[in-house]
């Protein structure tokens, strides 16, 4: 069996924690497209004003290794962001919309409704260059101002965004409000072709055991768990790959990374960025590690 | 459904932490017994020169409240123990034994072989005094020196414990060597009463998954997630009891416990034991407290 994993650090991790240099972004992302992985969000194409972390997306793109074993995609929040993307030499797309309306609409300023009518008009474009768009559902588990997500309403955004000729759709744990019961009752009403976990409330492995038992085998995941949650102050984001890696290659699935030199980049992450980072497998090593 | 889950921060957790004083043992112990948990591991009784963080132990036990509606338990290593423990009037007692000779050996200066002898001793002292023995066989899940534990060698000691009388069994993950897959090749062999898990490597909720799966209900935890892991410095040890009782609640299984009174439980522990503590939830509280 097999499962592709999506390094986000360079991208998601990153812009949630305070900047670090361009030379140091870089030899993160070197450091990534070295471990064995197949996926990585790059960078985001989004206002330097809004996001400070992703100023130079540009020059940290064009510094960095494009290994050719390896897809790299990049987040945008509109059209501007795509013309830059598309112009970067990206091939692979992504975009946000929040499930919830009151999320959309702190985190773009628009109802959902409209950012759909967007993500419309962005397919095309992005399509005629030949890139594909990936639009990544948020708040699918549950929103911190709304509570609860219909599964329902989940699956009429996927319905539509697939009827305006979305590629792909991943579901996005945003405040990590996942559990193993909210995965089972989204996924068996409607299924993403990727999974974006957090490990605010420690469920981020339980998750995704859940999700691969329902037949989704594709996840984000950031290098020592880089990337706080934005609505909890100091609590963990996004789940960490070494983490992920060394749960899936336990159990006999393959990943075609090396859990040995993906520790390192996420050592590497954690001098780079001076905190302490979340992950477990970071700190202890893999089970195999003897004393 | 219904799930038991055993409280550990007085024993468990404080043992590998600084020592604290008396008094916040007890006041540790008190708000645990008022959060609706069914049973507490209070304290061990063991040599205050090998574990000084114990040595209070009779006072600790004396002082604090013993709620009707808790079964409370106590370690022991040794005769000597046993008899302190029946004479502060617990009913139920624990030892431990480990699957990996190595560890044993290390841990109780004897072989499996011996320890097991001794056990044999002691289920008859335990039984006149009317109380029961518990046997946790530590490292059933891996070893730290020796690595990886045939199931068989986990089964054969079970066999031998339980033939000389053994009221209950737990498996114990002593360094965050259990994955979902060491769970399910363990369990598919022979299972225990209950389960003490370690979230050392980020697993420790998608174990109890895995166990609940193969019809295991009751399992160790410690508030906050007390207790670091005595092999890896700096690495998370017990599994938090408030994320195993967050999750459960999620998923319609019964604990008898009220998690906000859990949480303020746990948040206590780490106001008396002056550092931070590695639960999600108590940083981010439960996915249904709203922005």
């Amino acid at each position: 069996m097999k499962a592709i994993i999506r390094e986000v650090a360079p991208r998601d991790g990153l812009q949630n924690e305070e900047p670090i240099a361009t030379a140091a972004k870089v030899e993160l992302l070197d450091a990534l497209s070295g471990t064995g992985v197949r996926r990585i969000e790059a960078v985001s194409f989004v206002s330097p004003r809004a996001i400070p972390q992703m100023a130079d997306a540009d020059e940290v793109w064009a510094k960095s290794w494009h290994n050719p074993d390896v897809r790299y995609s990049a987040l945008i929040p509109n059209t501007r962001g795509a013309q830059r993307a598309l112009a970067a030499g990206f091939r692979e797309i992504e975009v946000v919309v929040s499930a919830s309306d009151t999320h959309n609409r702190r985190n773009l300023n628009r109802s959902t409704e409209e950012s759909l009518d967007d993500i419309a008009l962005l397919i095309p474009l992005v399509h005629e260059a030949g890139a594909t768009l990936e639009v990544i559902v948020a708040t699918s588990f549950g929103c911190p101002f709304e509570g609860d997500v219909d599964p329902d309403r989940v699956a009429g955004i996927v319905a539509r965004v697939r009827a305006d000729g979305a590629d792909r759709i991943a579901f996005g744990d945003t405040t990590g409000m996942a559990t193993p019961r909210r995965v089972r009752d989204l996924l068996s009403v409607v299924r993403p072709d990727l999974l974006h976990f957090h490990n605010t409330r420690g469920t981020g492995l339980a998750n995704i055991l859940t999700a691969l038992d329902l037949g989704v085998s594709e996840f984000d995941a950031s290098a020592g768990g880089l990337g706080g949650c934005p609505y909890a102050p100091g609590a963990s984001g996004n789940v960490a790959t070494e983490e992920v890696v060394h749960m899936l290659h336990d159990m006999g699935i393959d990943t075609g990374i090396d859990l040995d030199r993906l520790i390192e980049a996420a050592a590497l992450a954690e001098r780079l960025i001076g905190r302490r980072l979340p992950s477990g497998v970071l700190r202890a090593g893999p089970r195999t590690r003897l004393a």
